[in-house]
Order: structure tokens, then sequence, then C-alpha cells
């Protein structure tokens, strides 16, 4: 109670602070298995001097503050482990600005990348990065997300031209500019992208936009086997076509769609392919397509160009995991996150599938083909120790098998509190300086204690 | 003679350090204005154990190491200014591998851009990066490089997977791995590219390559006036069609070419565009770019397929700098770097028109018109006080221009020694953050003293 009127007494409105159950509790948990972790209480900002009060004070009362968007983080990155403050953004949800001619907005932490994408269509753009869910923009920066646009566009860090951010002491910064390339100095606002809410509270970024192309064509290519299908997509890469998006979708994902959606896709490897440009560019691609798919004995390959049977084509790739959830409603989900050299992706992956039938679990598989990175998502009871050791297991051997290959623990996901130990083994020889940055921005240790390493 | 030998003792091979007093006043410049500043000893790296043992001597001696590569540079990055070792990394020159199915080689710093180039093509790819200057890879990640073929690939910064360096202390670590992407905690990699040879010696870096394209198209394309040429550069930017290179030739850029090279080329903005990728839809995207510049009165279109015309037509856009040097052979080049909101671009050359002719001096415009970067280059006497000062003030105005307007003082050719002022005044927020930085890595600040910021 002192503590809600004391943080009461930092802010504009007494709304913003709460230490009501449901809302706690709804801040103890994201998307993920991990486990909840109550706050004691919830913050709302709205303004970047909320934020700067807030952590001011918390920064001289030693108060942990885990900040936290719409909290579809995969690895408990939003969970207040040592309790304190959950700092809610979403209440700054403002798009502050369209820069059209420039190709970037200036937006609000909280802003979701749905919400931004419906404010640029008038305008002929679009901000592409997908990585699934309907996350706010401040979260995605905070984590380097990407999905499947990244083989087109890049990941998160490649958007962010300039960011707000507060640091730990209550200070409020600027990092970049408007201008698409710099030199100037130390790049501290890639260092803050990825960051993970532990350097500091991202309060405004500037994004970059691009033009909503003329034409856009979805592909769905079925295989008889996987390496097949891994085949195709590395000749498609290398074919120098333009590719938007290249995902691989096993069967086992392609039974789950067909049983929670009712439909009958083949049961076998699938990718799913975007080719975007003009129009007389889309079709020479998709002839191009066609025929490298063919070549590796593609036995179907449907596509659409129309936006509703473009979408309709897609959904059982973006409704994917919400499927393979469906399998278990009563579970939680656990996704591996490893990203490998292109050319070890259908042999990781196929090694991937052998580690889970080795354990008898059920679990589901996801590829960025492009980009090397897939997903293994599996459906766990976080109250069962047994189940939760045997997916951990599962996942420390995709892990190692991916270490061992020069790959990471995490493409797009973050370290969270899932991936501590393998950051550790990742990168070990940068991992002292990891501490020191962190030493550096954040010394009293308040910023989203517990997450990327356990101390520094 | 004592220095001299303590290093030598440190190396292999006693021709690896030379006080030789040509080899001291080679290393005691770079491509600019700036004026030389002799190192005391050069050393020859030929090994990240060389590096390693060089430097764990100078910060226990404290005595300043300035890294280069084939000096290149353009603000004097590479020039010792306060003695010491100049360490050359040329003779570290070998591409160690290439993986063409993960698109991925690994080179050591000395290899430069052509060399990899050359290595590349029977494997059908390319490290399509270009600043214009057969620089070093290392060099190019030190100043986060870019150049032509920036709006279609990126910076040097979102080329580079991972870097092995060595610390000031003399510490070897490696920062990255070797998949396409990664969010397993904070961005050492990106914080060392562009850092200009401040926190660390690199000596080795994984790099993305990228297929040949099938087809590639070059364009010429001239314009009535600057404003016509800016709008086609956007109009094309927008349409959403794949541009591989799109640049800005001033008319007395062109004036310096007709003169260098004897040729006839309109006294008009000129666009140089490439387009590529599959022949039908380099095809499809060239009638478009043509739409779009006889929408915006172009006066001539020529457009060259096969590789000889193609850089024959290219030429006046590559021998531009050095066109503009032949100008004043007698003299050094200065280029100013802005780099401004894409919107801004056509507005900011007019400016820069301006105020060259307010200050009745010579000087060329080049512009990377995807990115908002472009070069002013005067030709300047070093030891002519006052013709530096007018210089330095164009530049000022400049700068303060691009700066009013979210720009930056630097879009590729880095900080070093000229640009001191303006990142201070551009990043005044992260300023203290970046010295910070610099003393966390470097405590004793042997590391190219004198660069970025003049104390830390």
């Amino acid at each position: 109670m002192e503590l809600q009127s004391a943080l009461s007494e930092l802010l504009p409105d007494p709304e913003q602070v709460s230490v009501g159950e449901t809302i706690r509790d709804h801040h103890g948990q994201d998307l993920s298995y991990v486990r909840k972790g109550l706050p004691d209480v919830v913050v709302f900002a709205r303004s970047k001097e909320d934020v700067s009060r807030v952590l001011a004070f918390a920064d001289s009362h030693r108060l942990p503050v885990t900040p936290c968007g719409v909290r579809t983080s995969l690895e408990g990155h939003v969970i207040p482990v040592e309790g304190g403050v959950s700092l809610d953004l979403t209440q700054m949800n403002q798009i502050l600005e369209i820069r059209p001619r420039d190709f970037l907005v200036r937006v609000q932490p909280g802003v979701t990348r749905m919400q931004l994408n419906k404010a640029l269509k008038p305008y002929g753009l679009q901000f592409p990065l997908d990585p699934g869910a309907d996350a706010t923009l401040g979260g995605m920066a905070a984590t380097n997300a990407s999905g499947t646009t990244a083989v087109r566009y890049g990941v998160m860090r490649s958007q962010v031209l300039d960011l707000e951010v507060v640091l730990a002491n209550g200070e409020i910064i600027r990092t970049g500019g408007l201008s698409l390339k710099s030199s100037a100095g130390y790049h501290l606002t890639g260092l803050f992208v990825g960051s993970e809410g532990t350097l500091c509270v991202i309060t405004e970024l500037t994004l970059r936009v691009y033009a909503i192309p003329e034409t856009t064509v979805a592909v769905r290519a079925v295989f008889p086997h996987l390496s097949a299908a891994g085949d195709a997509a590395f000749d498609m890469m290398n074919s120098g076509i333009v590719i938007g998006r290249i995902e691989l979708v096993d069967e086992f994902t392609m039974d789950a769609v067909n049983r929670a959606k009712g439909t009958s896709y083949d049961l076998r490897p699938t990718l799913f392919l975007e080719f975007h440009g003009s129009d007389a560019a889309v079709q020479a691609d998709l002839a191009i397509a066609r025929e490298v798919c063919n070549d590796s004995g593609c036995v179907d390959f449907i596509f659409e160009t129309e936006t509703e049977a473009r979408n309709q084509l897609w959904d059982a790739r973006h409704d994917a995991a919400l499927a393979v959830i469906q399998t278990a409603p009563q579970k939680k989900m656990k996704v591996t996150d490893v990203c490998v050299p292109l050319s070890e992706l259908s042999q990781a992956i196929r090694a991937a599938r052998a580690i889970i039938d080795a354990h008898g679990i059920y679990g589901a598989i996801l590829g960025h083909v492009g980009d090397g990175n897939y997903h293994v998502i599996f459906m766990v009871n976080p109250e069962d120790a047994k189940e939760m050791r045997v997916a951990e297991e599962v996942n420390r051997q995709i892990v190692r098998y991916a270490l061992e290959r020069g790959g990471t623990c995490t493409g797009e996901h973050g370290v969270g509190l899932g991936k501590i130990a393998y950051l550790a083994e990742e990168h070990a020889d940068t991992l002292p300086y990891m501490k020191a940055l962190k030493k550096l921005f954040d010394p009293n240790g308040i910023l989203n204690p517990g997450k990327l390493f356990k101390r520094f």
C-alpha cells in the first residue's frame, strides 16, 4: 500500500497505479510456459515523464522494474520474477508522425504492428515485419523480433533508426536520427534493440516503412520429403529472385492445422512462399519458383494473387502455432528458436524430429527457411515437473546441435528467463562484457532483473 | 630504436617492424585533406596472436596504437596523431572460408572487397557493398561503410555476422556466429562495427554474401533540373520495384568527368541506376523506371545490359571522385558526408550548392539518392590556412543544415578526426555513454587515440 501511494504521487492519475489481484495476475505471465511471477504493483505509463519518474524512484529505492507491452513474449521476458513494478507501456500507443516521403514513422512503444499497418495503408505504405503475434513495436524492438519477412526486410534492429529511451536513473535520451544510415559514433540504437528491457525503457521509436508492392503472390508448394523442400528453398535463394517470405511447415504441423481448422491439406512438408514487386516482375519470379520447385520433385504448387484467397492460402501457416496450441488447450506453449547456418537447416530439422521422437513427445516444426531459423512447438504443463524436464532436455539437445554448427540459441525470441544458460554457452567470450554493459547502464540492477543473466 | 626492438621481440619476423622514413610517412596519411601525423613505428601484423601481443605490450606501456588497412579513409581515421604504433593489417589478407550454401564468407581484415569478389565469382556469389575505393573489409567494418548499393543490401553493419577482435588488453574474443540472425544478448558485433578502431582491432570477419543476379541493367537518365531528378528518384522508390543502385550526379560533376575523360556527357543532373534480378523481372522494372523518369521530364534515358557496356555507362559515376581530383591534382580531397531524411535530399543539395557558391569555391555533388546521403567534394591545399578555413565553413553549414532536419554529419565515412565537433553536436545525449563505452573497452586509451572524441 505504501508503494502504491508513493508511486501514485509521482503520476498524474491515481488510476495509473494498480495493486488489484487480477491485473497483477495478468502482468505475471506471458504467452509461454514460464510460470508466473507476480509484480507488487502495476504502473500504466502514459508519457516518457511518467517512465522517467518511476525509474528514478525505483533506482533510488532499488525497486525492480519490468517493462511490458501486450506480453506476447515467449521466454518469460515480461514476468517480474523479483516482484516490484510491472511497467505497462500499452497506454503509450500513439502513432506520433507518419512521414510518407521519408519512408519513416515515429511511434510510441505501445503501438502494435497491426495498428501501425492500418494507419499506413492509406499512404500505400507498410511495416512488413511479422512475428506472428500482434506484438507492440516497443516489445519487438526489445527482443529484436523478426518473423516471416526477415528474408526480405531484415530484422527489427535494421528497422529502428532512432530510439527515445529512459535510462535506469530516469534520464531521457535519444540515440539516433531520421536519416536512413549513419556512421556517427558507437551504435547505441543497435545496442538497446534486443536488450530485453535490461538496459533502458523504450519510450519512442522511429522506424523504416516500405511501399506496399504493386503485386503480391502467395504460393503453397508441397514436397514428398523434407530435404526436397530444403533443396528447393536453397535453389530459390540462389536464383537471385526476390523472395518476400519462405516458410517451411512440416507434416506434423499440417496435421495440427487440419485438425484445428477442419481442412484437408496434404500431410507433407510444405513451403509457403510469397513474391512481391511489380506485376510483371512477380509473374517472372513466380515462373522461376515453379520451375525450381518442380526440379526438386514438388507434388503440388498452388498460388493465389487476390488478397482474400492469398490470405486464405497463408492461413495454414499463420494459424499453425494456434493450431498446435489447440492440440492441448489446457497446456502452455514451449517453443525452441534456434537458428543455424542456412545449409544446415534441413539436416537440423531432421535431427530435431529424431530428438523429439526419442523422447516420446509431440512437437510441430515450423521454419523460416530463408534465415535458417526454425521452431519446435510443444505443449507442456508447467506444473508437471517431469514433462517440463523432458521438454527442456529436448530443447537442450536442439540448442546444442545448433551451437555446435555455429548457430544461435535464439533467432528472434530472445533470451528472457528460458535461455540464460544457453546464452552463457553461446557467448562465453562476450558475456563478461555484456555484464559490464549492464553495470554501466543499470548499476543498481533495477531493470528487468533476472533476465539474460542471473547476476552481473 | 628501443621501441623497435621491443616490438620485434614480440613478433615472429623482424621484418614486421619498421621505422623506415618512407613507410612511416605512408602510414602517416590517408586519402583525405587531413595533414599527416607520423607513427613512431609501423607494425605489420600477420596473425591475431601478433595483434594480441602488440596490444598487450602497448596497453601496459600506454603506447598509442592506430590500426589501418589500405588507408582509403576520408577523415583521417588511420592517421596516428599521437604517434606510437601504426598497426598495419594488410598482410592479414587471407580469405579463410567460402561457404556458398550458407551465403557466408570468413575473411581476414586485410582482404579488400575486390579481392573477395574475385574469389566469389566462380561460386556465382558477390559481396555487393561498394564504397568506391577498393577498401579492406576490416576498414569497411570499422567505419560502417556502405556506398552505392546500400539501397538494396544495407550498410556494412548489416553484413557482419561475426567478428574476431582483439581488445586493448590483448584479449581475443568472438562476438557473433554463423546464423543469419540472432537475438542472443547485447549486440556487441554491431557496437564494434563503426567503432573506428577505438574499441578493438578486428582480426576476422564473417560476412554475408549474395547470389549474383541473373541479369543486371544499368541506366543513365538525364534531367533538366535537380528537383526533376529528385522527384523521379522518389517515385521509383515508392513504386515497389527493386532498385540495385540509384545515384545522383550533378552538372558540375558531369563537367569534371567530361574534362577528365574527354567525354561529352550532358551537363545536367543525371541519375545512374541499376536494376537486377531475373531477366524478366528486370525488363519489367526497367519499363516502370523509364515511365517514372519520363513523367518527371527526363530528357535522355540510356540503358545497357552487357557487362562491358554497363561498366562503361557507370564509369562516369565510378570515376566521378577521381575526375574531381583531377581538377586540382596538386591538392587534397575534402568530402562532406551528410545524410538527410529522404524527402529533404533535393532541397539539401540545392542548399549545399548555394552554400558552395556563396563561398566562391568549386565543389562537385554526388548523392546516394536511395539513402538521402550525398557528398560535396572539394579540392583543398592543407597548407593553405585560409582555404582550409573556407572549406571547413562550407562543411559546417552543410552539416548544420542536415542536423537541423534530423540528419547525420556522416552517412558512411565516419567521424575520424574531421567530425569530432559534429558528433558531439549530433549525439549530445549519447556522447557521455559513448565515452563510458570507450573507457570500458579501452581504459588506458591506447586504441586510435584522438578519434571520435578528443578526451573521454
